[in-house]
């Protein structure tokens, strides 16, 4: 179970991180590539819904139920000793009270912050009145404060990834509904889908605020992000798609030559042991 | 739910599996691994434990439940349509009711091949009296005729695996073994551990029967293998391991220059949606 105590200061902490040096967090699917994730030195721990909906059997998009997204996140919570954000899309119901209890729940399984998605799920992700979307953000925050933890939300706007409305326009719709949902006090402001330098910049400039940036292939690198003001950069499902490129590599070469090159340089099974041995209340640094 | 004519059909397609071509399995540690195999034109999917235990957060070696590998397993069963071999360690008990519960767990997740190990976890992995085990094997073979599905059963010895006597020893060990599982109706037998090319070929001649290697990096190429007598091919935990040392590569590469040249060549977001939105009526090449 988790420890009040500790989730407030792992809140405030995960917090914190947002107004200093750029958090930089490598999406976690499961227990051990959060534990590796931990080990590595980062000092947070994002899951990413689309890895943990593949892992289990579903396409991303809340086509998993809340209750196994949930489980997955709190085996990782349980796993590690920094502070846990969990993807948890638009919170699973379309209505404030599905973003409240998805947030209860969220705090339950022992992680501190949340992204919430400004999408509803009928009709299929489609973007949600911004009205519709401060109400959600104000229940998740109100949930955090009756169970007493200071839950860290980050609110994402999905205009960019789902090409909503005429290219001119999204840069605009996008600044609109992020500084509602800064004034409606998130505690960053995240926008997947936007990669170029300049409007980056611009973003960051406008909103006074702490922006979070989905890095891909082409991205800025980090200190280009950190220089351009970005005060958090995941790396959404990029970390579990990396790791199944390298099956695909592997069943390749495994048809072809039949040989297993893709195999070497790989952690030991022994050095895994070791990881998974640790429980949550040893060092694992 | 798994139907029964559809086990059994697929139980006699893994058996024919091991008497032509090499049979070669990439194993899989979850549902879009398992997918990705399939996709990729294996003819069965083979699960690793220890990539499962990683995952959901336990060191290898039945320290996870039997409950929990079985619902990793019965995800991967239901999401594919080749038969499907579980890597169910030394059957969760030490005794031959164990094995034999485990069994019946295997055929009702969906799977119809199941690996045995010949070790007891009391006092921990140590190796069983051969007695045992073979008491053990039948008991596995009993469970599969009372559910009318008949089970495939890859029956192992970890003699090379622990280390277990005199180096040479060994050899003899693990023949006077594999012959007296052979000889119980094992369907192939499985020794991990053993690499040098004259050894297998040699412990082939002697057994005439299937034999499955554990490939690892600097092990015969399947080619190889083939011309040496192997039946079967399996990479275990060395799949998941490879993945999650690409996971590693990215959290150095962020921590170094800050840069995601090691999430490059991977599956697209798209790819991955559309490869788990298969139903598994569906045929997913």
């Amino acid at each position: 179970m988790p420890n009040l105590q500790n989730q407030i200061a792992q809140a405030n902490a995960l917090r914190a991180m947002h107004r200093g040096k750029i958090l930089v967090l490598p999406n976690a699917w499961d227990v051990v590539s959060a534990r590796i994730i931990e080990r590595a030195g980062f000092s947070a721990i994002a899951t990413t819904s689309a890895g943990i909906a593949f892992s289990l059997g579903y396409p991303d998009g809340q086509e998993i139920s809340r209750e196994e997204m949930l489980l997955a996140i709190t085996r990782i919570a349980a796993a590690v000793k920094v502070p846990v954000t969990a993807d948890v899309e638009a919170g699973y119901g379309d209505r404030p009270e599905d973003a409240a209890q998805t947030a209860k729940r969220v705090i339950a399984a022992g992680a501190v912050g949340m992204n919430l998605e400004d999408t509803t799920s009928v009709p299929r992700r489609t973007l949600a009145d911004l009205s519709l979307q401060l109400e959600r953000i104000a229940a998740v925050q109100e949930a955090g404060r009756a169970l007493g933890v200071p839950i860290v939300l980050n609110a994402r706007t999905d205009i960019y990834l789902l090409e909503v409305g005429a290219t001119e326009n999204r840069y605009g719709e996008a600044l609109r509904r992020l500084a509602a949902f800064r004034n409606a006090g998130a505690d960053c402001l995240f926008v997947p889908g936007l990669r170029d330098p300049e409007t980056i910049r611009r973003l960051v400039a406008e909103l006074q605020y702490p922006v979070n940036i989905l890095a891909v292939p082409g991205s800025p690198s980090i200190p280009e992000l950190e220089k351009l003001g970005v005060a958090r950069v995941s790396l959404g499902s990029g970390t579990m798609r990396a790791a199944l490129g390298v099956l695909t590599k592997i069943t390749q070469e495994l048809k072809s030559t039949g040989t297993y090159a893709n195999l070497e340089g790989a952690p030991s099974h022994a050095e895994l042991n070791r990881l998974m041995r640790l429980s949550s209340e040893d060092d694992p640094h």
